[in-house]
Parts: structure tokens; sequence; C-alpha cells
């Protein structure tokens, strides 16, 4: 299988071709972007020098149908709304790795995003690709690739959300980020000297991934009004550790919430339930498409805290896309993505 | 004022030295530990080469109440209780920056410390120097130096807490520290490799600090039943990051919420209110005695977030110990405390 | 003595803030930059909140030259060689912190900056201030405040420059920075991701610190034909670390060398020399005016090696500029300089 | 092939497992250690769970031998030189990550080790595993594999050396380490609050990879009569950076230079050579087997400065030992060593 690359040369891009190198079924035909085009993509990132030699290209829509089986948006949110439209019509397979098309009203991406959306008809033709509560879906054409905030908040209580086990307006999910998920563009924010040994926190409840997390526990349990929901930046490269709390129904047990995630999980091998209350790390996940998941219940204040840690450049963005091409093509789900994490 | 440390080599002991350094109305008249007796500080701590060159002594009780006015203990939990006792029955001041004479019961000690407390008589001389809250106390003997994570959490929700603004039950503390915070003592969980670029979270609702916190809200408001109260670890050096949650009480607005900050905290110049929702990142107070809070809330979901940041060796431990002599010794409060944050 | 700041939102003028706030002699008058002109300070850095709540001025020559007795430049290279013009004419005093004035020939300066010099009238009157190895200088009007880079490597090897004692062709000094080096500038090389874990080199033998080194070592030993240098950026916010190599003229003892380092330096308080052979630790110096040396001689390869740690934001900028206003004012040299090392 | 590794909870050993999980010709028969007997070892390092969950078990020589083709010592240095003797008695094959069979001398392993080395006949039977330099070797049985430093160092200057390019005494290197090159061990170099925002320099002239590089360059050149080498530690998890100095011998061009390192490295696929004067940053091979390298010329001082990179857990440890497996085994080099770096 042959597949290009759109914005490669941002962080979800590059982790894009660093897994792909690694899975058997899959070639890298093309990479684009909008600077450099005709060089050498190695010769902008000397990492991959003897990797991958191949020029950088301006988006050419025949060229990349001609030329390979799917394409990948790696882009920041805004892009592919346009540029993937010209696929969408050909029914040319899209994962797009970026915001645009993961809202299924317009209203909503205004809301969130700051900007018009895409046409509603191309919104509807989508499917969010929350791999791990997905099943092999060849039919799909059009893949809106959850975001990495999203993903480890909704596998973070996916089990108590679906199986109803906890008082519906009392979630408060905590989130906290490596600099990486920020992207590459250049702000005060991103600049060395402001990250190191600091931490802050932003878009206190405006964070544009809450809509989709809302959206998916709607589907899940229409109960769900609200969640309260914060981001923080840590001083790591790449990371998500959120820290979530609920209150548990009444005459909910503990009992009854573990035995949720490990029924619930039990199928999906990229989820991996910590044993007796212990907690994972952050770094127990780093460089796999790992969710590392542990419980922990206050009898005291009837409080469920889970604590979920994933890359958020792999599960949160490159991996999950891969996962969800395996998916579309029937590959072993491991294809790609069967690394040990880089610890330490 | 001469004052002696024991316990110097910790960081809050040598953040004692630092800060001491600068303050007009106190001298350093010795320095106490149990390794490396007669040796040099500075052979030992080079970047005191020049600014301290005493030599380290064993701890004698008649010497330091013999050459000092006041003497500050520096030491892990589980000295003071006894090595303090002399002191006390000479009515000799003590600055205990430990958590042994933190609680008022000696059950409660031995619960959350897993050792047997010092005896009750003592404990009960012991005043809780939660500094911003104490008024001039130059008859105080037996200061017990808040805790670090107590100290960011208190002050966090102390307006509504004392005006009994929040549901009571409803308390939430994510609290993130920085390394220094766990004392120099060697552990896998501090080593460098096991740290940089990692997050970890532990003794969920375990922690030691909670008694004094809980102490200290039920001393404002005897409604609070509990908190929910967690630490992590960041990859810093020096700092306490914690986010509060609690919901409002029916019928009070964040307008009182914000009034009740800016009515408490107007005559404490060690505490600065953000302004307009912004809020603090963890730099802004390092190298000082500041405690930054920032204030939203969330009408969805009607929930208060604080967010609160200080240096956990300075206002978690040698600055407010400082604050504690200054208000004992009648000295402007300022003393040794006036600096600017070390930014960037 | 009231002193106005130029360019005070760069990190050299951040830390010149920092430092006069305990200056018992200075107060500042002005803060002078190019954006935010009208708001207050602390409204851009909120760590200087009720510290300096000073508005941003537009520079304007009159009435920094009417209200204050000095002007630092904090400016980045390029700007007062135009805008310190009028204070010159007016032998109004000026401490640059930038490259501007520190070389004699305007060809140089155009050949190491990129850029035109200013006339050479004004380069003629200004004195290089590597202060401690300037006596009190009342009369001077204009003091081109040493490079980081710069000031770390001449007092790495002055006493063997001074005595002649290696072979002048020999040198090669290996420095590296923290990022605070490069300033606030946004580039992808100081974007947090490309910075934590990694370490890199630049401007081989191209910095423009190296003509101002040169200059120095030859006023003193007009026989050093050039050095070997370069720079790396290692992980850090501040600090500089050098090591330099040399090699013993025949003859020369290691014992020579370490007695010239003793007898230069011992009048110079701002400089430690560390004993038997111990090596400084860049944190060492952290957050003060000291320059920590140590020495190591390696008989078999008849190598000098001298290590050289600085504050690159203190001693490499805003320190020597406060050193060089005492020397200037006659104040105390510990003047806004008397602080213990941040450490940890 | 069917391997054992014996101190696999070390760092070195913790890679070989991430690395050998992805070689198509390897299995992990056992894994051996003496702490934590019978426990999984997913229980100790959960990032492994899933991945490997082997127990942990107590060293047996006829057990270790029964079950697997190969063994690994991932051990500090002063184990193997004891324990491998029963396997090399055996002619059973043994691939030795630390430094007890690297020297061909006991005197010079009780010298620079600090401890008795094991019998001369055992040190003779050793083959010194540079693997880039080493032919498919069959016939080895006892395979020591270099050092960290050793590798970057050795193969930063192999080409001048092997050609004779450069004044014989003239060799300095400046190697610069991340924290994982230390171990596990814990010690005050090694805490968090010690290493982080700091630089320190050790061993200077006393590292015990000093004499296996001078080893391998006499072997090439007999006319290198020394070096001169320090080590110093940067806040990084992992990664070598190590700047060599040379000065080119009399009439010898820096394109002589360039041809060398391009003809002696062109069939080496593990070694990259940059481009038109760039130099490597560290992080461009983290996470692979690469090195690569860098080379800068002054004509002034004619001085050449070579920069090279490895991840010294992988090139500088496990890497390489594998790829002395894939040598040893015949296997294509790349097997297990098919990775795109980790960036960012």
């Amino acid at each position: 299988m042959k597949v290009s690359i759109i914005g490669v040369t941002g962080y979800s891009g590059l982790e894009l071709v660093r897994l792909l190198h690694n899975h058997p079924e899959v070639e890298i035909a093309g990479v684009y972007g909008t600077q450099n085009i005709g060089k050498k993509i190695s010769k902008i990132y000397p990492h991959l020098s003897g990797l991958l030699d191949l020029p950088l290209k301006a988006i050419n829509h025949s060229e990349i149908m001609a030329e390979s089986d799917l394409v990948f948006f790696a882009t920041p949110s805004g892009v592919s709304r346009e540029v993937a439209i010209q696929f969408i019509e050909n029914q040319f397979p899209v994962i797009d790795l970026s915001g645009d098309f993961r809202l299924n009203s317009a209203e909503s991406y205004q809301k969130w995003y700051g900007k018009p959306a895409t046409h509603a008809a191309y919104l509807n033709q989508a499917v969010y690709g929350l791999a791990d509560f997905v099943s092999k879906n060849s039919s799909a054409r059009l893949i809106a690739n959850p975001g990495c905030y999203a993903t480890a908040s909704i596998l973070s209580l996916a089990p108590v959300v679906i199986s109803d086990l906890i008082e519906p307006e009392s979630i408060i999910i905590d989130a906290k980020s490596g600099l990486s998920g920020a992207g590459k563009k250049l702000s005060e924010a991103s600049h060395y000297v402001e990250v190191n040994d600091n931490m802050s926190i932003y878009k206190i409840n405006q964070h544009q991934h809450i809509p989709e997390i809302m959206l998916q526990f709607n589907q899940w349990n229409t109960k769900i009004p609200a969640i309260q929901f914060s981001t923080s930046l840590i001083p790591v490269t790449r990371g998500i550790f959120v820290t979530s709390y609920a209150k548990l129904k009444p005459a909910v047990s503990f009992e009854e919430v573990e035995s949720a995630y490990q029924q619930i999980y039990q199928d999906k091998p990229f989820i991996r339930l910590m044993s007796n209350n212990t907690m994972p790390q952050l770094k127990q996940v780093i460089g796999t498409n790992y969710t590392d998941i542990g419980l922990s219940y206050n009898p005291v204040t009837n409080t469920l805290m889970v604590v979920t840690v994933i890359d958020n450049l792999i599960k949160g963005a490159a991996g999950q896309a891969i996962q969800n091409l395996n998916l579309l093509a029937d590959f072993d789900q491991f294809s790609g993505l069967d690394f040990v994490p880089v610890f330490p």
C-alpha cells in the first residue's frame, strides 16, 4: 500500500514517517508541504538522512491520487477543510489528523476553532476514528483522527460513561501535556526559557477538544451535560497525563467500576490497565501507541480518580492514525505500532 | 539577632542560609548536622564559598542556647519531636520546618507519619505558623512551620472556606511539585533519568499534609468534612502548582467569590491575586516568598477553579520560616524576603 | 542615583530590574522599549507585579537625561550604535550591554556583526568594562559591557595570558551556554522541543565574541595569534560553562600556573578559585555575579585545562553592568550583587 | 536464535529488551538478575507490561546454556570477569557490555578499574567488538562490547588516525554525556535536583574508557602517545556528544581529511557523515544505532574539530551489542536496529 503525507514537516507528520518506516505493508509515496518545495526532507531534518530522502512537493491532488492509495493530513486545523475536498469528492481515502472533520456541526466548529467549517455534507461523511472503539471499517473514506487530549480523556472515563456508573455532572478532567502537542509554531509560550522549570495552564474550559469529548460521551451516555476541562503545559517534549475525577452514583461500588474497565478494555490490546491501585507514569508509554490507565477510589469523598497517560504524537496523533489505517486496510493492528516504550 | 540552624545541609536548610544572607537583622551563629562534623559547609557546598564558611557542628543544646537567640529545625520529620524538647523546656524559641509539631493530636501524627508523636504537652504549645494569617506573636516560643503542599492548598481556598461560599464536600486539590520538595534523600524516584521527561502521581489521599490542611480548614469552617487530595511530581527543581476545584453554593455568584479573595488578601503583601481571569505560571514566584493566585469559574458546571503557585523551598519552607521569625521578632515583614522572582 | 533602562523587556533588561531592586543606592526612573508603550511592565511580566509597576515608554533622550543619571542599553546589537549617540554627545553616562561599542575598529564590527558600525569617534570613547580588571573609573562616560562568552573565556585564561605561561597558538575554548544567552527572539533553535534533551554546536570560529576576546588577550600579550573557539547550546536556562585548553611553555610548571591564578585573582572578590583540583559545577554560580574557576593539568599531554562557570545573565550581562556602575559611581562593589547562588 | 540477558534491570539490559523485541531472528529465552528473583520483569517495569512478562531468575549457567544460544552481560564492571568464566570455558557465546574484557592487560584493568582483572587467558580470548570495523566473525565466542565514550571517541577520529593525517600528540577529546550513561546506581550526582539546569565535569584524564581508546588508536597508528580526555554530564537522559580537536600534519589539507572520512565510512551504514560543514545535533541519533559525524577545519589555528553524536544506550551499549550479534550470527546488520530517530 502506498500513502502520501500532507504536512510532513510538522511534528505529527514526522512521527508518521518514523512509524511507517517500520510498517511492513506501507510505503511512503510522496511527502507534501508548502515550504522548501523541491528540497529533500533529509536536508531539512538530518535525523532522516539515509532513511527517507524524498523531496518535498507542492500539493497536487491528481498526483497524490495517482501515486498513492491513501493520504494523511498532518496539517494544522484549517487546512484540510478546504484541501481535502477534492479527495473526498473522488472517494479517495483520507485520514485527517487535524480537527477539521471531528465535529458534526459547522456551528460548533466555528465556535471552538474560530473559523468557518467545511461544508456540512463533508462533515457528515467523516467517521470519528477513536480506533480502540472502531471495528474494521474498510468502507470508510474520510477518517477524522481524534485529538490528543480528547483521546486520553475519552479513554480515561469511557467504561464508567458507557456503563453509567458516575454522577453525570461530576466530571472534572485536569489534563497536562508536553510541548510537542502545541506543534512547531514559534511563540513565546514555546520558547525553551519560558517552558523549562515552569508549568502553566491555558484555555480553561475553552479547549477545542472539549466538543469532540462531549460528542463521544453523549453518544455513549446522553445524560452527561458538560465537563470541567483544563489543560496545562509541563516541561516535557512528549506525553499527555490526564487526571480525571468523578463521583460514583449511589450504590455503585468501586469493584463495579474496576470490572467495567476490565470488561470494556479486555479486548483492546493498546489499552493497558494498571493493577492493584498502582498508577501509570508518563514515561511508560512514550514511543508507543499504548494508553495506560490507573484507578483510585476515595470512599471518604466518594471520588473516583483515573490517571491516563499516552504519547501525544503517537496515540494522540500519528499512531492512532496508523491504527485507523490498519483497520481500514485490514492489516494486523500492531503493524507499524509494535514498539517497546523508550524507557529510560 | 543570632540564629542557629539544625539540619543545614538539606535543601530547606541551605535555603535558610541563602535567604538569611540578605536579612538585615539576623546573623547565623552556628550550623548543625549529623555528618561531616568539623568540615566547613563551603567545602561541602562550594556555592557557599566566601559566603558562609562556618564549620558543621554536632547538635549541642547548651551551646546553641548560649550562642544564639532562636533555632531553626530544617530536619526531616521525626527529628525535632525529640531533639527540640530541651529547647521547649527552656522556653528557647524554635521554628520547626518539619511536620513534627503541626498536628494537635498524637494519634493523627502516628497515623499520617507512621511513627510515634512527641508528648502531647509539647504539641499543645506549638503555634501553626501560617504566616499570612498570623499576627505579630512575640510570645510564641514554638512555631510549627506549615508544609509546602499545605501552604499552597490552604491559601488557594482560604477565602471561600472562611466565607463559606462553597459546597463543603466538593473540594478537590490536584497538586504538583518539583523535585526539591522530596528532599535530598536518594531514591529511584529522584534519579534524574526517572524524572526527566516524566510525570508521576503518588500518595493519593495519603499525603501527610492532608491533616494540617483539614485542621486549618475546620478552624475556619467546621462544615468541611474531607478533601480529595493528590500530589504529582513534575520535572522542575522548585515550585508547587496547585489546581483546586470546588462547587459554589446555591445563590453564590463568582463576583462574591472574587470579592472574598480581594478582601481577605488585600492586607497580605506576599499574596498576589492575578487580575482578569489570568492564571499564574509557576516560574513567576520562583526565588521569592510570593503566593500567586488566579481564579476561574465555569457557570456550566458551577465549578470554581483556583490555581496557586509558590516556591516550595521559600513560601513552602525557609521563606515562611523567616516570615514567622519576622513576626516573632517584630522585624519588617520583608526582611530577608525582599526579592524579585528569578525570571527567566 | 537614578537610572533608566532601554530594552527592559529582554532577558538582560529584566535581570537589571531584578538586581537593581536590591541595590541600596539606585532607583529605576524609567523603562523604555519599542512595544507595548504605555502598558505597565508588570502586566507584561506578572512576576514583577507589586515590585515594578512603571509603564513602558518610547525612547526619549531628553526625558531620560532629565529624569535619570545614567542609562543602560539592554538592547540587541545594532540599536545602541545609533540610539546612544545623542547620550554620548551630551556626555551622559551610558552602560551598553550590547556588542556595539566593544570593538575598536569599524571594520571588525562589520565583519563579525554583519552590519555597519557606529562612527569611529564614538567607538574610541568607549571603555571595555571587564569589571574585575577595571579600576574605579568615575570619568568614563561610555562603557561597553563585555559579552557573556567573552567574560567567561577571558577570565578563564587571563592569568596565563598575562603571565605568558602558555604556548600562544595553543588556545582552544570549548564554550557551552544555556538558552537565555540567545535572547528572547523566537527561532526554531529556541523552541522547547528542539532544545530539551538536545545539545548542538553553532558559529564555530565565527562567534562575534571572538574579536573582543582577542583584543583583550592581545592587550595583555601580543604574542597570541588566534584562538580556536566554539559555542554549544545545552538544555539549561542560565549559565555558561567554558572548558579552555592550552599547552604550557617549556619549563613552566603547573605550580607556576596555579600561583599566577592565585596572585592575579586574590583581590577580585567576584572570582572564586576552586581548591585542590576540584572543578566548578555550573549551578554553583547561578543567581550571582561570581566567576568560579577550576584548574587541571595533564603532564602526559602537557595540557592545562581550565573550567570556568558564570551566570550569563548576571556576570555575563546585567551583573557585570551593575559592577561597572558601582565602579563608576564609587559604590561598594557588592551593592546590588550581594546574593547567594540559587542552589538547588 | 535464543538469547539470555544477565543484568536485565539496568539501563543497558532494558535497552536490549527493547531492541530485541523488534529483532526478527532473536527471541529472549531468559532474563537474569540478583534481585527480585521470581518476580515478573513487567511488574518491576510497567512499561514492559504485555511485551515481556518473563520472571527474573537467579543466574544458573547450565540453565542458560541449555535454554539459549548466546548470553549478554549487561552488568556493571566487575561481574562478568567472574561470572562469564564458566561460559568461556564451555565455548558458549558471550557478548559482554561491561569493561571486564576490553583491555588486553590485567595491569591496565587494575589501574583503570581499581579492581583485579580476570585471568589473562580469558582476556586474550576476547575480541574488541567495535562493530563498524569488525568483519563477520562467526568464530568469535567472547565479544567485549566497547564503552559508550570509547565508541564515540574512536569513531570520531578513526579516519585521521588510520590515515596518519594529524599530529599524533595533539588529540583533545571533550566528551559530554547524558545521565543514563552513569547507570541506575543512586548517588548525589544523579539526583534530579543536582543535574537539572546544571553541567559538571568529572574523571578528567582518569576515565576508564581512555585505555580502550588508546588500544584501538595504537592498533591503527602506533605514533599516538596519549590523548587529553575529559567527560562532562549534561542534563539529558540519553546521548553522547563528543567534540574532538587535533592539529593537521604539515602539508595535509582539509580536503584530504574529508576524503579520508568519506572513504573509510562509505561502506558503514550506521555512520552518517554530515555534509557541507554542518554539524550534528545530539537528538538526531537518539533511539537509533547511528553515529553522526560533522567536520570543521580552522585554517588560522590549523585545528580540525570533529563533532560526533551517538545514543549511549544504543550505539554505546545495547545497539552495538546487537550489531555484534548480527555479525556473529550472520544476520542482516539492520536486524533489530532498523529505527528512525525519535525526533522530536
